[in-house]
């Protein structure tokens, strides 16, 4: 569903753009006439490398999660989306120098707004405010990305797993996950058995219990003693 | 050795930044006057995450190198420079939302200035021009971080290694490559062992000749091929 708001009939979205006050009067017309609100269902992918380019995304509601796609169907998590984020991930057609190919996908239904491609690539060159919140935006993109690279790199699968276990607990607000061991291999770039097979040793340990198409997390203390945080 | 080259003594540095032009002459002069410049050994590292931070990197000759280091000492390349490069790198404090710890080396006798953090934070708070073009440099960080994220998640070490030696011949524009397994293994983010593994293998397939300290590059093509390039 796309609807476009013209002249201001619906304005919420401004809460949801940061720099909104610092546009000037023309400029927020621009976006107010040009902005779309989509609402996905879960699972629904929203921007792939193939598809336009959907500009910059800001979340309502749900759950949007960014990942990497490998040629042979692999993939890997880069980034999650919440309520108030803001995101550039899906505007790599707005920098010229960024270039990548991400897919982003609805987790849970979700709400969100988007600002196309080119008028976002204007703004950034025309506002000095725009460009400095874009570099923000990235930096923030760059460091996460960093970030994962060093636990990829340095830490063993085991603790990402737990670490991974306690993130999706604080997410979700429970300690029941409704996840597949297939989901979570591909959150964390690893093959469903490698997963199978850590998920038994944790259970083996007392820290989770597992039934199809659950986990429960038992001994959060435990598996943060064994992520090291 | 530091010079500080005040007053527009020796502007030569301004042919190595792509924005000087778009600047305006007050800030011209407030670079000029608190540029730096360095010259540094090979092997010498001139950025820790311990270190001050350096600010802008201007590369006037030589090659330097940005890695990750895990506690336990192993390491990662993530970009390597030469001249006329321009890095942001070592100007993680430039950023405020740019928080990640590199570390930079010379790789060769590299020459370099630096604008300091401070100075380069405040020309990205006030000029677009500046703005535009720390984020067209983050931008490129950006792809360069996510493309060697999927080397390491999708691409076997065969395949990098390959990748990797066509790169050093490229770089040194020999066929001769004095290196040693250990460090090929800390550009790759891998043990040398595994180096040491695939070296052999390579030259049972007469794709390479291993000397104590050097790799000759014997068939380019099939490490091509190899490569997937």
């Amino acid at each position: 569903m796309i609807t476009k708001n013209r002249g201001g009939i619906n304005m919420e979205f401004s809460q949801y753009l940061p720099i909104w006050n610092k546009l000037t009067r023309e400029q927020q017309e621009r976006v107010a006439g040009a902005i779309e609100f989509r609402k996905v269902s879960q699972g629904e992918l929203i921007h792939s490398s193939s598809a336009s380019c959907l500009g910059l995304v800001l979340v309502r509601a749900g759950q949007l999660r960014a990942y990497l796609l490998s040629e042979d169907g692999r993939e890997i998590t880069v980034g999650r989306l919440f309520a108030y984020d803001v995101s550039l991930l899906s505007a790599s057609c707005v920098m010229p120098d960024l270039q990548f190919q991400i897919m982003i996908e609805a987790e849970k239904d979700t709400e969100f707004w988007s600002i196309p491609a080119c008028l976002f690539r204007n703004l950034v060159d025309e506002s000095l405010a725009v460009s400095n919140y874009a570099r923000n935006l990235l930096s923030g993109n760059f460091t996460e990305l960093m970030w994962l690279m060093e636990q990829i790199m340095w830490k063993s699968m085991d603790k990402r797993l737990a670490a991974f276990l306690l993130q999706e607990q604080q997410v979700e607000g429970s300690s029941v996950l409704n996840m597949t061991h297939e989901r979570i291999a591909n959150h964390m770039g690893t093959a469903r058995e490698v997963v199978t097979r850590m998920l038994r040793y944790f259970r083996g340990e007392g820290m989770v219990e597992l039934t199809r198409g659950s986990i429960t997390i038992l001994l959060p203390d435990k598996l943060r003693e064994l992520a090291g945080e």
